[in-house]
């Protein structure tokens, strides 16, 4: 928790952008596994997190615009909760660091709500993502459930996105430390990764280096030697000598800010010349996309640099042919690259994906593209500002099913040298991911210095064993 | 996964306890974290695990009583899910394995829910314990959700938990299997701990373990020096010479069935005298309790017999005084231990909690006592039977603000001896719990042995470091 008058500071920021009504802050409660009582890690909602600083379950809270009032409605523990739970401290005096002086019982918060919608005043709620809340917002406000998204508030949406996006120095801190620890997680996995290894095994051993820090990770690891699948959480397979290793992991401080870091290294002491030469690919597109990370420049413009970049090297490797901008324009990288560049990053690994994309990544000016496959992934799109943090994070990934669907119908044929490709259709996948905050006239990346080029992995995985 | 044959009699025994209906069975969906697409690692409902078997989000299924016919529904993966997530097995394939031919799409539970109510048959579900199945139910029955408890059916759970307490021969294979990796790391934990460490350090390499077996943790880990809080998830201590250290944790096998361990022993080499003396009262009532386990006996009179054992302890200690059996009936052991001696366990840590205490844990004949301190925490209660799963876990807690309260109303003051008392006010706490299955005239222990004894755990400590 940061000190109290940041809080205060950002709470005032907010209440700057709103001439009257009530906004309505959900915390995030208890999540249960398989009953009730049974339940996951708790994490808190980051916006609330975000105004509050407050990382305990079953809380909301109101800024009244009108009536210049902040409350937060939460229950203090009973006599019987301290014998089971331990003397804690109390609510109040974690309201008190946040600077907030008025606590009221939850049941409170219903009727506050009911009189200042009887007064005609506004209720402004963000898009619920946790059915628990949805249930509660909707018997607090007399919605449907199903109506909750529509009825949600888009000014509130866009006061928080605005506010959210742009890091300040004590939020770089804590980013910056969740990825020095995450580097160091990603170093140790690529010393200790052995040939005939589960990797499952390779995944425990991270999770424990996050909890052992202190934090959590902040996403499921992906720990595969299939990385050309992108969602894989598959982790019963051994490790043989020749594969590669993709490692998608970050790690979120006690604070809740997140790393998002992701290196690719080969499961003997080094890389096949295939690999080698896929890896150069993606090094040069994550080289030419970062070096671009600048305050006033489009994120789409960065994600056409990397495509373009990708390739022009897969077409130096013979895998693709032709003019590289038409390629690009067509969409053919789409069958090696099919994702985004990179999005932004804070308190969520994708930064308030809940309150949407369009208002995170894109703008009013600039509308995602909900339809071209590669486009319809890509979370950021606009233009970067000091104190954004994002991700940049290019691939290649040969997906069978991808290959063969677009062989088959002939796509891009112009542009893609199927006989060549089909001889990688076992390669996997490669990714390299870091984290940088935009200043004025570059960037700068956050975290420690972590090996991604060929002959710094090389060293490591040579040196190991 | 079982073979096919299990799942099919499972469900043909069920379906042998109604006449009529339809059996609803709820599936779990994957539940965000801090947006909807950043998820906790996904937990299938025991039940529907138990009737089919299957480990993915987003089923459900019927078993039509009337018309002899069973139904997942649940959706194939879609070629732009194959992409992302790889060629995986069908759905239709999984259903195969667990003896069901009919699969439908999610849609058509609703019409065919529909079409039973109109005939006027009625449609038999269990209690909810997640908010987003809450909402499903609500809409597909038109039941309010704060009804829905009230509405679930009393004849399924009572069906369900007959079916369920008894744990067959490829379910204690199992159980034994969690155990034994659960003594595994305990006997590691008891290795490598060492002063200086972070509570959340040792944590942390249980949750590795529990994660690189294949499985999972089955409940939060309880990994503390201040072992009398009892839900106690607090791990930022730093390990002391002369405290105790208490690990309760379990891990659940990839098929979701659970062990539940506890040990507790001194960051130091050895325990302090004090801590001897209350830990052997501990293993006395451990032993007393599990010795008496057997089909016929009533867990309830297990747990007075552990309470009475501690309590004779605790006299000759010269923390209590006067009769061992008044002292019991009066409830002042509540000082020492709160809790109930054990619980059910199988799929569930605490098995079948989401169905209801008083079902699993007690009977028709004897109702549970919701009042009385110490038995409103009991979960057991009931006659054991062969193959019952259950948890033995007595211990000793002193807790700060328990002794403040009674000692300040002179609550017990024939049975306690309150300055005695107060020379442990720091002592902690101590808990020793295995899993054993109940046989005809006696119970077998499941899992490898672990140590218990002072000796045993000094001699793993002495030669640890």
């Amino acid at each position: 928790m940061f000190n109290k008058s940041i809080y205060i500071k950002r709470r005032q920021v907010l209440k700057s952008k709103f001439n009257s009504g009530i906004l309505l802050f959900m915390g995030n409660n208890e999540s249960p596994m398989n009953y009730r009582d049974n339940t996951y890690h708790f994490r808190q909602d980051s916006t609330f997190l975000y105004y509050f600083g407050i990382n305990v379950p079953a809380l909301s809270a109101i800024i009244d615009i009108d009536e210049n009032r902040e409350i937060i409605f939460g229950a203090e523990m009973t006599l019987d909760e301290l014998v089971w739970m331990g003397r804690q401290e109390s609510l109040k005096s974690k309201c008190e660091k946040c600077g907030i002086d008025e606590v009221q019982i939850p049941g409170a918060l219903k009727s506050y709500v009911e009189q200042a919608e009887h007064r005609g005043r506004s209720v402004h709620f963000l898009p619920p993502y946790r059915a628990d809340n949805e249930i509660k917002l909707a018997a607090l406000l007399k919605i449907d459930i199903e109506e909750l998204n529509t009825a949600s508030s888009v000014e509130f949406v866009k006061a928080v996105v605005s506010q959210r996006s742009v890091k300040s120095e004590e939020e770089l801190i804590e980013i910056d430390k969740a990825a020095s620890i995450s580097a160091d997680i990603h170093l140790n996995v690529m010393q200790a990764t052995r040939p005939g290894m589960y990797e499952r095994e390779v995944a425990a051993a991270i999770h424990q280096a996050a909890l052992a820090s202190g934090g959590n990770l902040a996403y499921p690891i992906i720990l595969t030697v299939n990385g050309e699948i992108l969602h894989n959480h598959y982790q019963g397979n051994r490790l043989k000598e020749g594969q590669l290793v993709l490692n998608d992991s970050g790690v979120e401080t006690a604070g809740g800010y997140a790393s998002d870091l992701t290196r690719t290294f080969p499961v003997s002491k080094r890389f096949t010349i295939e690999q080698k030469d896929i890896y150069e690919i993606v090094l040069q597109a994550y080289q030419d996309a970062s070096s671009m990370l600048s305050s006033g420049t489009r994120y789409l413009d960065i994600h056409f640099q990397a495509c373009k970049s990708l390739t022009l090297g897969l077409k130096a490797l013979g895998l693709m042919k032709g003019n590289v901008e038409d390629a690009v324009a067509a969409g053919a990288h789409t069958l090696f690259f099919q994702c985004g560049t990179g999005h932004m990053m804070g308190l969520d690994v994708h930064d308030m994906e809940d309150l949407g994309e369009q208002y995170v990544g894109y703008s009013d000016k600039l509308k995602k593209n909900t339809i071209q496959f590669g486009l319809k992934s890509l979370r950021m799109g606009k233009e970067l500002h000091p104190g954004y943090v994002v991700t940049v994070e290019p691939g290649i990934y040969f997906n069978k099913e991808l290959i063969d669907r677009y062989s088959a119908s002939g796509l891009f044929s112009d542009f893609i040298n199927y006989p060549a490709v089909e001889k990688f259709r076992n390669f996997g996948g490669v990714r390299i991911e870091d984290d940088f905050v935009i200043e004025e006239g570059g960037a700068r990346m956050l975290g420690k210095h972590l090996a991604n080029t060929v002959s710094e992995i090389e060293d490591i995985r040579d040196s190991a064993f």
